[in-house]
């Protein structure tokens, strides 16, 4: 095997570059290999193959920096970065992470796994290393997707103001290689990128710029009509006005042309430079080809037949997806929108049954939020559904837009809580902290499937404001959940799952399943706990919290979050003062970002499966009990 | 007086044309007369009366939605809109907002205060329009400077391909009406917005698109080559390449122009189109005029002079840019960025003395954010100074590109708190709900000026992580702060700065000066207090405050921010048990949006003054009494 030759880049740059096709299918074949295993972003990865060995053959890594936009197309860039081996564990606990890490290699300039961030990064860099007098280049890697996110073109915009030299590499694959890439644009781009014509071209203009009086106009007429023309011969007019030039596009599983197109651009030592490359998602493993979007992020699957290995019925987002679906064909005012996640969200559905009221509206989760907002002053019910950890993205738009005028605006809070093998970037920890504090927003959770949908059927009738339901990544929905009539939902109402005597379980959401674990180990040592769902955080039931933690005496809360700005701090500032000293802990994860790895293993690490509370409950319990003696001992029982 | 006559649009429609540029000068008068009492945006609002006028006599509003980019240009178009008289009382508590509301007026289409929003609102509303069959003309007025926010291009995309018929007013004050604006371009603009021309080229294309095999590739070339020739006329190319209809520039002070123009613009039933204002900030008031930064947001001013009456002496903005400036000679890693608020954020100084390390990214905070993350990576000291309210855009960067490689950026959260007259889009009381959860991220307030300066000075010196300053919108500050040698300052510590007996004030950054005036109220009536300065959110000086509060037994905590997600829920979650229930209670902003007004007026408001806080202890503090007295009685006194 060639792949086993190299251990990092500069094996790499030795390999004769007839080889390099064959190397890229064996890096290929590796990747499936491993993904079909471990489950991860394929089609993206393959995508770029030959466009990450091209780039570390021309460019002179670590040295220069390759900024992978997302970061989840970076497995062929870890394969050839020195870990090839380390590969095997992508995604597991304690393993490689599906990402670009700082503190895996020096390959991975920054911590990436949002999207639309690697320009703002590549500009920070590229002015850094000026100031500095440094001489490096700095190369961003953004796909036409991301490139839809309102802060990668609020970074255009400072780029082609400041101009300091640095190359984008505009990953096209939206679009084949269609015909228009023909024998006419390759020679121009040839003509463009070739150094005779940029040195003519920089020559002719610092002649024109000295023409008295004149000289600045003719600059100006002389460089639009260069655009002008290029705009009409080739797409990439738009970045020319934005002050970076355009080159391209180039077929970007061509690894000869991407080599000498990279090294023409390296050799350009000034200015903002754009080369639009054309790839095919899933490229070489034809699953990925036919359907990429399913390809796109993946649990395990079968390499030979591509079906998915999934041990799951319906997740929590297929049933609101077709719960959103069934109801939209009775209420014309229901209307779905997500920012490029319709696979992910469940919405795929919604589209089929109700096309018209569906929208996509690409990575751009500020515009999906104010342009829900809009409608929903029109009578509509739009449901936004977007990831909790992207939802990061529309916080002023939540409460600038929407919470402000009290629109009824309907925010489905996918994948919160820990999300597993994505990690750092992609837990959705921080959205109760994040929404809590925004008037006239409610907040609820549901702790299984049968309670999402009600809580769906709710909010389409409920439209004195705002709303969010967060739930989980799920894969344990009960799909019975979907024939069952859906029930009544009120805000504001804890369930009382279960009674007990001692203690107060206070649970969020997913975590009342792990509350009944809980009581069942409690119980098994005597102790008997009441299990709280708390259903609603905002409106919070706080008269039958305080109901049921008087009648226990002491309580904890858990959530799958962070603790800190959780529900549990909620709680406790709600309370009467004297209950709130009953208050043994708030579980949640804790002031730092939660690791890569399987949901179980994670809930262990941080003290929050059953066995774990149960064991931090014992030292409390036990002076508890101690305490209790005391007591009957001094006064007649209670009731 | 001409404006006398003018109650409302119609009246304004039945008026002579060439009375117009008269009627436009005496709005002007009116708006620099109540804003030089009341205080105000004045220099954007006198750059659009005449676009103003214009657009509701040629738009049947309010059935035609006009939507207004932050707002803060709405003045005429509050006084044309029945609300002539009520404009005295702009921006005082009670008064009229400085900013559109959808409950004053049904004019106002939506509210809005931050920049950006519009175009997402107008899509939104066209799409809701046109999915229920109404028929309407959506306009959005936008400036050039808004234009540069993620969200309105995230917005502009999505318009481009739904094609839904709006219009964008692309208000461009930023140009001055130059020579390119000439007899051609004129020329070519009505050709443009000519019906003829417009039915020939529905024409042309429809009969292009229809020849066989050739008839898409044919128009493709055809829609660049216009497209390009357009850009090489005008400058417009730009919204073309995004499906956009261009139309411009035309003179946005000649009302007669205006008005032909977006009649012909209301007669183009289909697609989004944008039409290229000129206009003047400023424009008809000479001091605005010549200095519209300055007048851009303004205090009260004399009328005739321009010159502002301010009591104050130093602002907490001025304070950090005079500092920052000084530091930055010696110190040549620090770096400020300012999100198009130079003036604001009192960083105009250090650009003076450091221009190459100061960077105004334009409306663009999520940028701002990234951009810094990548410059703490080279080893540089940046300074990302955001107002409260619009971090609110920036809290994913600030999550995924900061805190998560803990890269020591500095984030000055200028004006946090309320921020009085602007009102609830302006007011900071957001962001210590939105940044306490972020882990790594250090959150520090000062008391006042000198303190803010001692950080100032730390926050050069940490580079550990993030950290995060929050410090009001000042007027107060002891000038003589600067001249002070710095001190030390150590986070993670509590300040006592008055010892009491009976009860613990636990105050964040500028309310323990209320603290201290409470203490005095209680002191009249017997009641000692220990007034803590909280200093530092994260890290939380627990011990320190455990320590006060075990010794005094009760304890509130007093912040200028929402209470709900505040510092307050994070001392009551870190505090042991036991000492949770000495909490009397939690002040702070209730959970609701807060009004405009005198910020005094509002603190009383909502019960945060000394008087209101000793009222709301009142109680508790004649039961602690008897409790005190019954203690004394059983046992011996306490040391």
């Amino acid at each position: 095997m060639l792949l086993e030759s190299i251990r990092t880049v500069t094996d790499l740059r030795r390999i004769d570059p007839r080889e390099l096709p064959l190397l890229a299918e064996e890096i290929r074949e590796y990747i499936v290999d491993v993904v079909s295993a471990n489950g991860g972003h394929l089609a993206s990865s393959l995508g770029v193959v030959e466009l990450t060995i091209a780039l570390h053959r021309v460019f002179k890594t670590p040295a220069d920096k390759i900024i992978w936009d997302v970061g989840h197309q970076s497995y062929a860039h870890k394969i050839l970065t020195g870990r090839r081996e380390e590969f095997r564990t992508l995604r597991q606990f304690r393993g490689l992470s599906g990402f670009p890490k700082r503190n895996e290699s020096p390959f991975d300039a920054f911590n990436t796994g949002h999207s639309s961030t690697s320009l703002s990064l590549a500009l920070g860099e590229a002015v850094g290393r000026d100031l500095k007098g440094e001489k490096y280049k700095v190369v961003a890697v953004i796909g036409d997707g991301s490139l839809t996110g309102g802060m990668a073109f609020e970074a255009l915009n400072q780029i082609g103001h400041l101009k300091n030299d640095l190359i984008i590499i505009l990953n096209d694959n939206e679009h084949s290689i269609s015909k228009n890439i023909g024998a006419f644009p390759a020679y121009l781009l040839r003509m463009i990128t070739g150094s005779l014509y940029n040195r003519l071209r920089k020559r002719s203009y610092e002649i024109i710029k000295k023409i008295p009086k004149f000289g600045g106009r003719m600059y100006d007429f002389f460089y639009k009509m260069e655009a002008g023309l290029k705009g009409i011969l080739l797409p990439g007019h738009f970045f020319e006005q934005l002050g970076i030039r355009y080159f391209g596009p180039v077929d970007g599983h061509d690894i000869a042309l991407l080599e000498n197109v990279l090294k023409r651009l390296r050799g350009i030592n000034s200015g903002p430079k754009i080369l639009h490359v054309i790839t095919r998602k899933g490229k070489g493993y034809r699953p990925a080809e036919n359907d990429p979007a399913v390809f796109h992020g993946i649990g395990p699957f079968n390499r030979e037949t591509g079906q998915q290995i999934s041990g799951y019925r319906l997740s929590y987002s297929e049933l609101i997806g077709k719960t959103l679906a069934e109801i939209s064909r009775k209420d014309k005012k229901v209307i779905a929108i997500t920012a490029a996640m319709k696979l992910g969200t469940g919405l795929y559905e919604f589209e089929k049954k109700s096309a018209s009221r569906f929208f996509d509206v690409g990575i751009a989760e500020q515009h999906a939020v104010t342009f829900a907002a809009a409608l929903a002053s029109k009578g509509f019910k739009p449901f936004v559904s977007i990831y909790s950890t992207f939802l990061q993205r529309a916080v002023d738009q939540i409460i600038h837009d929407v919470a402000l005028m009290n629109l009824p605006v309907k925010i489905l809070v996918d994948r919160a809580g820990i999300v597993g093998s994505d990690g750092e970037t992609h837990h959705g920890v921080f959205d109760i902290a994040l929404l809590k504090s925004v008037p006239n927003l409610m907040i609820l959770a549901p702790s299984g499937g049968a309670e999402l949908r009600d809580m769906i059927h709710f909010a389409v009738r409920y439209n004195e404001g705002p709303l969010a339901i967060r739930y989980p990544r799920g894969n344990s929905v009960d799909a019975l959940a979907l024939d069952r009539r859906p029930g009544e939902f009120s805000p504001g109402k804890i369930a009382v799952v279960k009674k007990g005597r001692d203690i107060t379980v206070l649970a969020l959401g997913d975590m009342v399943k792990t509350a009944l674990e809980l009581d069942e180990l409690l119980s098994r040592e005597g102790t008997s706990a009441t299990v709280v769902n708390i259903l609603s955080v905002k409106p919070l039931d706080v008269a039958g919290i305080e109901r049921e933690v008087s009648r226990t005496g002491f309580f904890i809360t858990i959530e799958n979050g962070a603790v800190t700005g959780g529900v549990g701090e909620l709680i406790l500032a709600s309370l009467q003062g004297d209950l709130r000293g009953k208050c043994l802990f708030l579980a949640g994860f804790p002031d730092s970002f939660v690791t890569q790895g399987g949901t179980g293993e994670l809930f262990r690490l941080h003290g929050l499966d059953a066995e774990s509370l149960a064991g931090r409950l014992q030292p409390a319990l036990k002076s508890l009990k101690r305490h209790e003696k005391r007591k009957t001992t001094r006064r007649p029982p209670r009731r």
